[in-house]
């Protein structure tokens, strides 16, 4: 366990740690979830803290989990939508008196409180696909205290930690043998994320398991990400397959990640402007990818089904694999996002 | 006092529970009121409990004594607009991925936090009357933790918990050869909840109140709570008198509780679609029922006005009633919301 | 020090104030900051009080200043949109089901806590100028507990505490000596408050500084405040001198307060609307009125420059000053607002 060098710290994307110091943030997460069920507190560890939670999009998990997790270390979340203050605005995009720029944002609230987190993704950067970890890492350039993404158009670093936890409980800390089943599904938005496939990915490859992913040809992940991946598998053991049949990931898998995400190749800087019509249709030549029984009787009897929710019931996973023996991962998976992000502010957070 | 079996019941409706237990719940409510008094603290008794706070409707009450009351306890209340997350549907009726299925959302939250309290009603499930209700149902279905209900079209049990309080502090727990006169009243608005009403005369026909309820003949309330109502003087004497003339409510009365309400036969399911129109128009064949002095002074000496507030001024009742003695009581009643309130959750919440 | 007299006491205005309770108020929140500075906690001097902070404007220092500032006193902050409740109204405007009487929403919520604070200002009151700072003394009027203002059309006594602090950390208790420049600059809108400028300049004048203050002439101030300015002058010394050039305001000051606001002249009650289009066009003649480095020269060498944010980049101030040796006190400014209302609270909530 790693006890120097996390406190003050930037959690923008799981990349700038080392798996050590992922180790030690998930280590320190479960030992506050055994505090909790024995409702042992631990208040004392961020007595009197202001945790900033600026939400430019909707969120259930990430707000409620960040929300109850600073209380229970002691201290206070505000929940901030960007219009109820004024639109935080890198340089050169200023809008007068109904924005004010990040550098100024950021400042301020570094002074009055004690970490910033941040979900903006999606329509509110007009999906452009670097732009919002960019307003993220402004953020992080002017504030004097550390900067949490909740999720931006590349990374979800927080769901990321909650499913290597996850995975950790069943598993052990060495995945090496377990297999791995990621897939795209079909889904009925052009919206849904592609940061939670690329963050489940490096983790699974962070400890040694082998990965299978299946995808349509049409729907690759970020390439910077995938070398990431890669480069672990190359010093960790394990290994990472890239199919265009969904039944390639479910075969003998003990976990089935199956989500919907966004094709890049129909959003910028590839096309100069998103193509959502493009894009539903893509998806529909794919309608049968869904993680329903006949998919998931492909993997090991003990199989779970994960997704980081909210998922679309129907379209990237029948009721009956969420609701029946397979789902129960999936809400442990949502649970874990206290309990990691926990582990992640006590060792971050000074 | 009741000292087992409340610990992790959800707070529906006043009917699951029995006099004993309503009993209980006040005392408790009684006696940290009596703390705040004196500025005895006691948030040792629910310390680092996270209490969700579901509003679908605007909530000025109910959001201030929720979110003050979990703090007093030890806790912390999140305040939730479901704008800000994704719309909780029932099975059929998902969004795509705009809502998120009901049984997911009170997994999850019954996973981080220890209570979901929610506010449902009116427009929000487009006047389906025994819609709401069974939303929150749904919520106790799948959640792990109680769930409260902050009202629904039908039932309003913390407004009644705290009418139950204001009663008590009024005349001791037995309101035997008390008149309570209950009244419709005229409003400019078809929107005003019935649910008040309801919770109203069931409390004060569990400890024995004469009651007289006075409304249009047009102007009925739900069956099965008048039922229970009659069903309560059964057992604990007193009475139930229905009167289509206000002035019977008011006549040596030694409470008048006058307020308006929807017209329940011209709402779902009675009706396929709302009439707000129509209703409006048989309103207006009763512009004349409003507790002014002129009905006030028809009551007994010391009578006192009551409303669960917000009131429509000159409408439901006059400035001269509502700022003058007979005002008194519906002030107490807003503020027993949070004494209430704090006797449930510390007796439900585990 | 004083040390009666405080606690109950609305904070509406600094006018309503002797300068020895400012001083008061002022030197018990910078006693607060150098506990925040050595991880001293304080919570036991507000524990569990509840502070209601309604917000009818956007807000990013005032809010989360107040909700920090409370909670590591011991108690918490609700934050309030009037749209998530219903509109609170004076007599004669209200709206049916829609609003709800000020007087009534004031005696419910200082039944259920412990302070009301309150941000009213511009098109929320149709820019009638008076009105914003009458409807905060309704609510203080019918209130038990204290009113603060958060910002209206006329004052903004949490910003003149954390100017006044931010000007005694540079030069002590006595301005004697200190020349003060005060000026209107151009601006992109026709809607950015004048109370700012007017605390400044009455918290400047408390303590004996040489105030020149530089604005077109059609930008006047109130005359009320500014007599209050003068009187204060009379009293404690200092200089108060008016110009209609920028640079004199700049040349040899020690601090140079550069801000936008509006032309009382175009507004309620002066005109019968607002005149924005009319406004825009006056400002427009006086578009070289910046806060540049060529300004921000012809100051003393050690000069700061201030505004209470957020402010226009480009058109209020350079980048080049906002960004370089001039900026420093403006974001002690912004964080002084923790520790000044810090500083208020602890004296005037019982």
């Amino acid at each position: 366990m790693i006890t120097e060098g996390l406190k003050g710290r930037d959690f923008i994307n799981l990349r700038d740690f080392t798996r050590e110091e992922i180790d030690t943030m998930i280590e320190v997460g479960l030992q506050l979830k055994a505090d909790n069920t024995i409702r042992r507190r631990h208040d004392d560890i961020l007595p009197l803290r202001t945790l900033f939670m600026m939400f430019f999009n909707p969120s259930l998990r990430t707000r409620n989990s960040f929300e109850a997790g600073i209380f229970q270390l002691g201290g206070h979340g505000h929940f901030l939508q960007p219009d109820a203050t004024r639109l935080p605005t890198l340089e050169g995009e200023d809008q007068g008196y109904g924005s004010e720029r990040i550098s100024d944002v950021a400042r301020v609230l570094s002074s009055m409180g004690d970490a910033i987190a941040i979900r903006i993704l999606g329509d509110k950067v007009n999906w452009e696909y670097e732009k919002s970890q960019k307003i993220i890492k402004e953020f992080a350039k002017w504030a004097e205290v550390p900067v949490i993404n909740m999720e931006d158009n590349k990374d979800h670093p927080c769901q990321g930690m909650a499913d290597l936890m996850t995975l950790r409980e069943m598993w052990g800390r060495d995945f090496t043998g377990r297999k791995v089943g990621v897939t795209w599904t079909w889904g009925s938005s052009p919206k849904k994320p592609i940061a939670p496939h690329h963050d489940f990915m490096y983790v699974a490859s962070l400890f040694g398991a082998d990965i299978t992913f299946a995808r349509p040809k049409e729907m690759r992940i970020d390439p910077e990400i995938e070398a990431a991946i890669k480069a672990n598998v190359e010093l960790y053991g394990g290994s990472y397959t890239v199919s265009e049949d969904m039944n390639d990931a479910c075969e003998g898998a003990d976990v089935v990640y199956a989500k919907n995400y966004v094709a890049l190749d129909l959003l910028p800087p590839v096309t100069s402007k998103p193509q959502p019509e493009e894009m539903v249709k893509l998806f529909d030549k794919y309608k049968n990818w869904i993680a329903d029984e006949k998919r998931m009787n492909l993997a090991k009897p003990t199989a779970q089904y994960m997704h980081c929710l909210p998922c679309e019931r129907g379209a990237e996973v029948s009721d009956a694999v969420l609701d029946g023996k397979w789902g129960t991962a999936c809400f442990h998976e949502a649970e874990n996002r206290l309990h990691a992000q926990k582990g992640v502010m006590a060792c971050i957070i000074p």
